[in-house]
């Protein structure tokens, strides 16, 4: 017997995880989300996967699309990250006026400013009852090491302290 | 072209993450690893998902078993995360050592001080190259909101800063 989703959602909440922006698409036709479920595949060849709501606008569009930005949030973002995750109702394109963006190699907004992006081809999906899982193919990485991760925990933003050196 | 694997390692490790101890098995027979790819897939039904090396002697064990307990790693465990990562050559059932353990509903071991434990039955599996993905249904979880977290990030471990709080 599975537990409910009250009893999983209390224990997941727990997990700490970076805070990225998965975009698609250009122009007008731009649209994202705020997204804490992405995570490392394989190396070789570099895969990452990420777990996207069905019902949410951005979905159909990735799937058209077939290319996805996944941008890793930097603690000076995190209005970014409530803005693509629906907070004050922005939907679409206009979610996009929050930052300054560019391009890589597959024309999928790339965030100036964030930790990591990761300019990706889909390469595979796999449908579960709420949720797609994307597999996808990085073609090109902008890493800044500099930057610190915004990270999201029990309902709250956080940033990181290093072990150790308090 | 995707990036090289020196290129996405480079990325991705700048992904922070918490840190979970993944185990399987009973007694002497018992087998885990340290794991950070482990993500919410579904609410509704309660599902997980998590992406564990081929080559680990803990994957043979979890296809067989078909049960997994994902332990969420306090801050005061990071030399279980380590044991459990192969640090030291400790492999099998002697990799438990370092920890008090019990069991909830599917007898998969459950670490005792962990920050949340997902007793999970393997319902689903997608092999690739060098990685598979276990889809896994929640059947308890014992969750200790009150603990800090461990993390990993950029080759080392880390705690939470809430934002705002310095």
């Amino acid at each position: 017997m599975p537990v409910t989703p009250d009893e999983y959602r209390r224990g997941m909440r727990l997990i700490p995880s970076g805070v990225t922006v998965i975009t698609t698409g250009q122009g007008d036709a731009r649209a994202g989300l705020t997204a804490t479920a992405v995570m490392s595949l394989t190396a070789e060849p570099p895969q990452l996967v990420c777990a996207v709501n069905r019902t949410v606008s951005a979905h159909p569009a990735i799937a058209a699309n077939g290319v996805v930005c996944i941008n890793l949030l930097a603690t000076d973002q995190d209005n970014i990250g409530a803005r693509f995750a629906g907070v004050g109702g922005v939907r679409g394109a206009e979610r996009f006026k929050g930052g300054r963006w560019s391009t890589l190699v597959t024309g999928a907004p790339v965030l100036q400013g964030a930790v990591a992006s990761f300019d990706c081809r889909v390469v595979d999906r796999y449908d579960f009852q709420t949720h797609s899982l994307f597999v996808c193919l990085v073609e090109a990485v902008h890493a800044a090491p500099d930057r610190e991760p915004l990270l999201y925990v029990n309902g709250s933003w956080a940033s990181l302290l290093p072990v150790g050196d308090d």
